[in-house]
């Protein structure tokens, strides 16, 4: 297995521990991998699963994977020069099952392996809890997801249904994410995070595969991806060097990240030429509440990313949001707020050359439309 | 273009007319179509879409077509000897966008070729309805669905938010239905009815197109499909036809049909011996209220069609359905009430030999976890 490796301090880790975060300065881990060419011949037959990427994929030896035949989803154009991938067409309807494939596939192996895993932990208040519930239910691992306090009970009942059990936590989403990382340092508990883990984003990766291999052997022009916590920018990133590096595509797609002006400290950071954070958010209520992180772990690989492509930041307001779920409503395509935050973003903004594709993160059917007024000043 | 065909009373009328149900009988219509055989090689680069197998439908001359990106749903092992297929992954979540896809087309074509189609109308309490709603705005078609008076706010929601018009029916299901063909008689109309227009039909039966396309040219040796109005099954018999008359399959799957035990109209009359339903089902609340349809239009068709490959009706309780609705969601999986029905049956049935395929027809988030208690005895 690969190694787990600290952007920051350097501090290494077998990947087969449970260790979530770099012991010396508790951030994000990074994975050692190095991917193999893919080709377009050998993908032409084969099925539905993540697992079709297996030369680009850590953990892809061993068969069968944990799959609920997640990706290949749709590229449906919205103009002449944008597109749309409907990424809330997998198995819980958001993009976060390609990163809970993932960690699922890795926890299996764990609990297999005898190093001690007896459940799965995750903490979040949408979509990323509810894939992980659902991959932990497909490959028959014990999975506890910590929530807030006042999270949807519709949302509570999926996670419940996938045979999950609830830990609700009094206070914001922040105090969710202490609790449950000290939860995670309890011995025996393997911390599915879609921040701190890094196959997340190697799965997330596949976003951008599949962009290639849909277009022939090609890239976008521009990738446009929604940021809260980066998880589908750094995926992108990661498949776009991989790529480039195996001489699979010529050019590198400019980044171009998504916030909502209501919760955007990275697009202020960006934007005032910081290599990182400056200083947190405030918390603050928005129609993309899936992307709404006052404070993401990542912050200084996402500003690199962004930069190295000649990407740029770009802020949407919640009145373009309220607008942009009604008009991709009425060209057929329902989708949940946070999730139209992208095709809010490049209507609003100076058309760019050639092809801009915009991801569809969730679907519409897990939040109905936003109202249009409680979120106006 | 090519011609309905009354398949009681061999009446004809143009595909390109608006005439909606056989003048003679008030019958549903048949299409005169024959298809062309796909090639596994030459599907192996198309995009998603239906329209990838264009040799097998009508209305595929022309480019562009109307999509959302439908179709290519993954097919997700349940047990050793038992497949779904994830067909709530599909734009509106559920598998009408195969029809509904179809439908928008051919209206789209009657509207540009001077037909004087001036407006879309479906009636549905459900999945049909939002897809027909979905796709006509894609297509840019005015639509009118009506509903029966107590539909969801939710389902209100998302037709509306599609830009559809919504005609409220007092009564029942029913009523609307009545409503909606007397409304359907009106100039200029084009009546989108997944039951009486053919073309939804052709939509359905890439459903199996598709099964034989991942099997690598191949069908499974046991289709089981739920049956209310039957386009599902009778698309898929239309699918296993063709691909037995090119010679792309040796032998034809048997088709199971799966219906609530509530509302079995169809499954009375099959065990009966009878080539017609005797009388209608009375009309009963039923978790599977996605096919608790008592007086199915195309029941002679049905009938002929289950009989006609050596299959069986199969009924399933409220507490089958309910039971096969957390299974599935302990596997991973979050299917609607309706989409669960025949996960129940072969749940509960002996097994049979081969290869069985279920769909899984609709999200879980369209309705959520169904009650167990409500509809017990």
């Amino acid at each position: 297995m690969t190694a787990y490796v600290c952007p920051r301090c350097r501090v290494h880790a077998p990947a087969d521990a449970l260790t979530w975060c770099c012991p010396q300065c508790r951030g994000p881990w990074d994975l050692e991998f190095t991917s193999a060419p893919v080709s377009l011949e050998s993908l032409a037959s084969r099925v539905n699963s993540l697992w079709r990427y297996e030369e680009a994929l850590p953990l892809a030896t061993e068969i069968p994977h944990v799959t609920l035949g997640e990706g290949r989803t749709p590229l449906v154009p919205l103009t002449d020069a944008i597109s749309a991938k409907l990424e809330f067409l997998m198995p819980t309807l958001s993009f976060k099952d390609r990163g809970a494939v993932m960690l699922a596939e890795l926890a299996r192996r764990l609990a297999q392996g005898g190093g001690g895993l007896r459940r799965v932990l995750a903490d979040s208040s949408g979509n990323a809890g509810t894939a992980v519930a659902a991959y932990c239910a497909r490959a028959g691992l014990d999975c506890v997801i910590y929530v807030p306090d006042g999270t949807s009970p519709k949302k509570l009942e999926q996670i419940r249904a996938h045979g999950a059990r609830l830990t609700v936590v009094p206070g914001d989403r922040e105090a969710t994410a202490r609790a449950a990382r000290e939860a995670a340092d309890e011995p025996g508990t393997f911390y599915a995070s879609h921040v701190y883990n890094p196959h997340f984003l190697h799965g997330t990766k596949t976003y951008v595969y599949e962009l290639w291999e849909e277009l022939g052997g090609r890239l976008p022009d521009t990738l446009v991806v929604p940021v809260g916590n980066g998880t589908l920018l750094l995926g992108a990133a990661l498949a776009v060097e991989e790529l480039y590096g195996h001489g699979l595509v010529d050019t590198r797609p400019a980044l171009v990240a998504v916030q909502a002006e209501t919760v955007s400290p990275l697009a202020a950071a960006f934007h005032a030429g910081a290599e990182e954070l400056t200083e947190p958010a405030p918390v603050r209520p928005t129609l993309a509440e899936g992307i709404a992180i006052p404070n993401p772990p990542r912050a200084r690989q996402i500003l690199g990313a962004v930069r190295g492509t000649g990407g740029t930041f770009l802020t949407v307001t919640e009145d373009q949001i309220h607008a942009a779920q009604l008009d991709l409503a009425r060209r057929g395509l329902f989708v949940e707020s946070t999730g139209v935050a992208c095709w809010a973003a490049v209507r609003a903004a100076a058309p760019r050359p050639g092809l801009t594709v915009v991801p569809l993160c969730g679907a519409g059917a897990k939040t109905g439309l936003s109202p249009s007024s409680t979120y106006r000043a």
